[in-house]
């Protein structure tokens, strides 16, 4: 696809919440992640989109905790997106990920592997709860909630990790259906000891 | 599941503007779907859900006009989510479409199987793209589009298609994780001349 | 499929056998299911197949009485020709299991999900034999049908089960290559009150 | 399975009819397969059953012509019944299809890969029509009968192979529930010049 | 494929070394076993292909022991060949496996379903692990060596296990894309108590 | 696995020959990647594997010439190992594919969705077809042998495509089998322009 069926929009055609916003992660991360521009040729969505993000990914912005860590979070995001072949989620949570668990291979590993991934017991149960929200939701039952609590999961863990792998199978299949391309920085990101 | 994991909250304690829609919703349509509370107990998830749910399924909220009908949307949420097993939306959803499209028949037909429903070549496109984005998203390609397009469909068009299927396949992850259950109302409504 | 591939032959010209069922069966239903008559192109076949049809569903008829009820053996049918994406049989089986079961929401349930459907224990281990019969016959095992011993279902009730769902297997993909369509009157029986 | 769930009937415990032509069979074959025993706990369903594969499987004996030769609807059910995993359709009838077609490695080669098997393209195409109403008969298109007229086959004889495939699917399906075993002498019958 | 697209070599043309492993196979056998020439286009593959399947088939010429038999180990050629429709693999090594366990019916009952073949409980944990190694060796995880420990196989057995369907999964692989085609002579050999 | 199952063996316990070639590989890359160990313990399949690995993967050791390019190869096996979530494969030869390509992104791109890869309409069609062998081998036909003649691959090109992946198939299956875990120098090879 030489021409993109979907062009990003100029950030100076943004309206003035969504430019904020923006600017303010490209200030933040030094580059702005091509989801924020491939959204918001549809303002109301991006909006809605975004808020939904925030709501799953630091829940202390709605008013909650979480029993889920950043680390685990991503973790999920990664683990989930490689089932579903989305190559932007796998590149840019990955990268996210590898800073927050400060594991630089942790995102690959996951990513075609879970099974085979160095992480904790209590980490391979989440994300084989994950996997079957992502694959067979229709399937879940109580069995499920249970192997989650051997691990100290509660059932609003449980839901934590439900709604992030449905929130992120909407993104998937966003970004595989529009052609959305990872930026070429989040490759390296969290794999070197220091990135600009 | 007799005692229920997930308790649907009593309206009374929702906040505010929550539960100033939900009542709107029961002004309306006679009796809250059980959707509006199961995800009220997330009120900051319940906010984004139904913006996104406002930008693409009434798209002139969002200030734009689509080519796909009413009738068409739903009939995108009633035949993915029979793929996704979630018994809500469908119930819910072919319960719309039956009114929309004022066709009796039509929502048990593209539930069971979309390509034997009674149902115009167009809609039969429509039904085969968001069935490719709902199961296969991966896969998409530019002879997805041209499929479309032979029928009308813009990419403006697909987006929509697309981006429907996404937000309900989030939905029914959510539906049969949390074990939601259609109100008793939508299984006859749109079925019979004149339902109260 | 505008002109029917094999359209329906008149009533009057069937053998005389087949003609008397059918108006018998006219006679009772108010009108004439439609398998009674796309099979009846072929009246060997038409008479294996109800003969088969009677002794599976009406085993009195043949002698024998089971441990399935006449609801038991309708949400079989239902169940797993919603599996097999049999409109036909999901409509038309779907209305005599509400009327059997007296539950007017049951047919949508298990036909959408029937591991959310608001059934007994017992009929949920009946299902989940009856859907392994339908998918994965090939695996079926001795702890398959120590799963139906739990609620009481004797090897003779298994042979029930596994008859029915392999029967309307045959019948579901016949439906299918035909382009078999359900009577308008299926949709509605035993949703309301009172049909005529 | 060392004690089988479902024991064979003794021949003289059977009623007179089923007797009969049990007999006859053994009379014509030199033994009694299985499938006439297994079934024969069910008078009722063993009548059905035999009537409606003798209305497929000899047309004649219905009065019909077919298009498709005695080797091709044995054919037919030796590679669906590969498809469903069924020892005992595949050596019966696999041992018949070589009688038919003279040929004594067709069955094998149909079983293990029918589209590298040593048969007519017009077989081939026969084949794939099969298979596609044995494993995903809810797909099934104009285009999939405009691929059979390629090859001569009319939709008499395309309602043939699809019956065929969807009636051995059922039997394929209750042999593999109750365990059903070929004869020994199905193995080797058709494989050397002469069998006794 | 009328005209072979890899046709074999004429063993004239072939390197010594190969000619002279393909007449001592020819002297012991009787023929060429078509897998022997159909390799031998590219020598240096051959070589490799032919020490890597005799280090796993026959252990004592790599100095080895192994709790598997000759027949254990054609067993699990010929299962997972089936499942990988590999119609070379399935007839060819399902000869020499009737050869090895001196059951002429149990090359055909493994290959249609194993769990319905008459073997031990040894062997069909035997193939339960190997399909697994087949079908879906991410998956593998403890349990399914202590499955094996129950029957007495070793780390080392189930590393003959996975090794001999991993090779075996190669050989499927391009036998298939190469339609390689079985020996005529294999179909028979070990069906009959005396091949000549 | 915190104690494995197959622990590597020490590089001093090696036949001589499988201990020269272990130490010339670990003088070029600077560490030994754990397949030449993990297979050690087997030094006749140790022989066999890298032999095999060789005569594909560096065709003019065997005195050939091939249509695939060092990096197509590499991509080839990156490609079909994520399909089969070889962690291993992925991670190892994803690093080499960065380097003969010198594109840092690339292993990435195809490892979660080849079809979304910024690589060639020529090594797209080149991995269709290596994933076609990878997982649907049995369904290899001419019309895939046109798909790649299109883009110049000979039928001996098309060997090479498939001979690699149904290689890599076996790699795949052992490393998962095994555990084999990538060393971690791999995970930064060809990411950085200067990595020692």
């Amino acid at each position: 696809m030489n021409t993109p069926r979907f062009p990003l929009p100029d950030i100076n055609s943004l309206p003035n919440d969504i430019k904020a916003k923006v600017l303010e992660v490209q200030e933040k991360a030094g580059f702005v992640p091509n989801v924020f521009l491939a959204f918001a040729r549809r303002p109301a969505e991006w909006r809605a989109f975004f808020a939904y993000h925030d709501a799953l990914m630091t829940p202390e912005t709605a008013g909650r905790t979480s029993g889920l860590t950043k680390g685990d979070r991503e973790m999920i995001v990664t683990t989930t997106s490689a089932a579903n072949n989305c190559l932007y989620c796998v590149v840019a949570h990955g990268a996210i990920l590898r800073i927050y668990e400060k594991k630089p291979q942790v995102a690959d590993q996951v990513a075609v592997n879970h099974r085979k991934a160095e992480i904790s017991d209590r980490q391979r149960a989440m994300l084989d709860f994950a996997m079957k929200v992502c694959l067979d939701a229709q399937s879940i039952e109580d069995a499920d909630f249970e192997a989650l609590q051997v691990h100290g999961f509660s059932d609003e863990d449980a839901w934590d990790i439900a709604a992030i792998t449905a929130f992120f199978g909407l993104s998937n299949r966003m970004a595989n259906f529009a052609g959305m391309m990872p930026n070429p920085e989040f490759y390296l990101m969290g794999r070197v000891p220091k990135v600009k």
